[in-house]
């Protein structure tokens, strides 16, 4: 019955945008947590990734990502969007994202 | 009459939700790059700044800026929204940011 609420109404398969912006105190959880991040968004720039996850995504992203940090030293802020169009973008200097390596 | 059509169309004091990241590849440019972005916006994390701007603060800071970066090898993305509502904050581990440096 539970099951069946959650599958009716809160739509598991749809995305929503997110930039992610981090601060990882130790080099070694630095690289680490770049190499989940390229898994599941777009490099955009040194500690800033964006893309379009699905809840489950974001909350499998979520997890990999609490099992590398230290939560009272590592910072990671995901601000969201539900529609890509509400958002913006002006770049000043170079632009430095790679090709997609969204899987 | 082009200023006057300038003053009724374009609200240059209505504000926009700015993101800004950035990536300056010389120590040097970045304390002044981080000094100038404290006078306009919210420290969030290295190398993030959040904060809402009126039309013209935001071409005030992009000149500050351009002046002090090189543009062929740093690199400055300001994410925007028209309403800060439309994008929402995630924190995982520490929130860093500090009380508002607005001006």
């Amino acid at each position: 019955m539970e099951k069946t609420k959650f599958m009716n109404h809160t739509k598991p398969d749809s995305e929503v945008f997110y930039i992610a912006v981090y601060d990882i105190a130790s080099p070694k959880r630095l690289i680490k947590v770049t190499k989940i991040f390229r898994r599941y968004m777009n490099w955009v720039q040194n500690s800033a990734f964006e893309g379009n996850l699905t809840f489950r995504q974001f909350n499998r992203l979520k997890e990999e990502l609490l099992q590398i940090i230290k939560k009272d030293k590592d910072s990671i802020i995901f601000y969201h969007a539900e529609e890509q169009k509400h958002i913006g973008k002006k770049i000043i200097g170079i632009e430095k994202n790679e090709i997609t390596q969204y899987l």
